[in-house]
């Protein structure tokens, strides 16, 4: 296939969102097939995430700790899943499969510092962003590290239906726990009850005193408490957590950054009374065991003991309104766009 | 001696007090010389702890998990270190010099359960319930376990001029850290640099933007904050922590337990933000290594490296003005009375 007659294209911020992001947001625009310069990689985009934290690098200002604000006239970034189409550099070659924060462009050519090869026989490569990227292993090391449940413990986790959620919350049925989870609509509650075996999910939209819920789903305490979601659902939570409780503070939501802490009730008197412990992390403070992790979360899954759920959309152009939708409707399971196939030596998708 | 022939007195609990504690709040009475019952140990009381957090069990109420309230006309209790006088115990014999909660009377007779021997080599005896007691091991257990001080990191502590937060505070400065501590007088400022060695104190009272003074004294961040005040001191620190930071938050300090937890700003973002631990932690979380705790800070006072400073008032009378001298003036050092003299077979005092 001669790559230099397909059209490329590229999704640009064409302006600051004030409130909801539009399809105005941003622009598409035709632009030239790259080349490979010396020791880039072409790559061909096939999966595209979109994630709702990516809204607080859409506003002006300057890029804090949380990540790179997006430029105006600029390509968007997001995680993605591509695979090389040519190769200036010896470890990447024709065909690898590789993942990394790239542009929202059909074909893009890339510094070889940028990528990292996908294992295709550890799970469906588009788990590569999700599952095995940086949303399994916050799940996996936010749960084990800081969590540690032990069998037969309470572990309670809010955005339970979540991408990150979803995941921490099997792992601990996985280790023998007892599994509450929280999330905000009749449909999320019966995917942690049915499809991820959940002990219980409470929905909270419908439920007055959360803390009486918790109270009455855990008669026995509260032993790990996995939060995405803080204010007053943390409260609630917290106010059942036992002595030596462990409370993992998952560093997804990318809003906390917007402006000053919100007050709330003082943890510490909690925290000395029951000896406990709250932490915070990000997963690149376990960089080193990410092979280890991923090889795990790909054997539970492939063993059946953990479900995973992606949502599809299929095409380029629609990865703004996938992005869009995260804000509205109630869908369950990572948000995903496919925008290209892959090209094998022998035609097979490498993804079934 | 005859020990029956010696006046016996004790001190209870007249009223609860509204407010600041006074003179009224105790009553002496005179009281029977006890006896030794079966198994029981005889005790004389020697030197008696009066602290800060007792204030709380004298309000009405139910007891709750920081200690038991006291009752109105019982006598009050207080850490005390005590000399065996009969036995009717083979692990404790006459001349012992042994350490629990005890009645404030001169004389009682307690079940062994509740006392322990005190090893009058360590360091003075009256430490068995200050340095070598909870104090003692409240400081090291949350520097070691919780904030795990390495060399050349920076340590902040609050109450550092307190009876945790001394050692707490020199247990960092031995293990190489650069110390700072924050304090409420000059006096206490001229302490925490020239008598505890640490690199800088900062008197709260007398700084406009402790974020600023914290900042300032801290150039390279804060890696450990071992706390023993909370509210806003809590703020200025915890905005200057660095990434992997430790924070122990002591429990010390009984009037946390009243009512609500004070309102303040969320710590969970900057918790994520920095991959930061806040831990809560009791002595007894760490009971099995009591006694090598203990000998670990003796060795420390012995070989000059940890200073400890008591304040002494002579005499079983002078209990309620020690107690009342707490919360009055500007005194350095644990409040020690002196109730009574040890009773050597040399007629030595074994606490010189």
């Amino acid at each position: 296939m001669n790559h230099s007659k397909q059209q490329n294209q590229e999704i640009v911020l064409a302006k600051h969102p004030e409130g909801a992001v539009t399809k105005d947001t941003f622009k598409f625009n035709d632009i030239d097939m790259p080349t490979c310069k010396d020791g880039e990689v072409l790559l061909k985009s096939i999966y595209v995430s979109v994630d709702p934290g990516m809204r607080g690098f859409m506003d002006k200002g300057d890029s804090d700790n949380a990540g790179k604000k997006f430029k105006l006239n600029e390509a968007i970034t997001s995680r993605t899943v591509a695979q090389v189409i040519d190769s200036d550099n010896d470890d990447f070659k024709k065909g690898d499969i590789v993942h990394g924060r790239f542009a929202w462009k059909k074909y893009q050519s890339v510094s070889a510092d940028d990528l990292e090869k996908v294992d295709p026989d550890l799970a469906p490569i588009s788990t590569a962003v999700s599952m095995l990227g940086v949303t399994g292993l916050a799940a996996y090391f936010g749960m084990l590290k800081i969590g540690q449940p032990k069998q037969g413990e309470t572990v309670v986790v809010s955005g339970a239906a979540g991408s990150v959620g979803s995941i921490a919350s099997q792992i601990a049925r996985i280790k023998g726990c007892k599994v509450i989870g929280i999330a905000g609509s009749p449909k999320k509650i019966d995917y942690l009850e049915n499809d991820l075996g959940l002990d219980k999910g409470i929905n909270y939209k419908e439920t007055d005193d959360m803390e009486a819920a918790i109270k009455e789903a855990c008669p026995n305490g509260v032993d790990v408490f996995f939060d995405n979601v803080g204010g007053e659902l943390f409260d609630a939570v917290f106010a059942n957590i036992n002595e030596h409780a462990r409370i993992a503070i998952c560093g997804q939501i990318a809003d906390y950054n917007k402006g000053e802490a919100p007050q709330g009730p003082r943890p510490m008197h909690t925290l000395t009374k029951k000896s406990a412990r709250m932490e915070g992390f990000v997963v690149y403070d376990f960089k080193d065991e990410f092979d280890a992790a991923k090889k795990q979360i790909g054997k539970w899954y492939n063993d059946g003991k953990m479900v995973y759920k992606e949502n599809l959309i299929e095409g380029f152009d629609n990865i703004p309104s996938a992005f869009i939708g995260l804000f509205e409707g109630d869908n369950i399971g990572k948000q995903m766009v496919k925008v290209g196939d892959t090209e094998g030596c022998d035609g097979e998708d490498n993804e079934k």
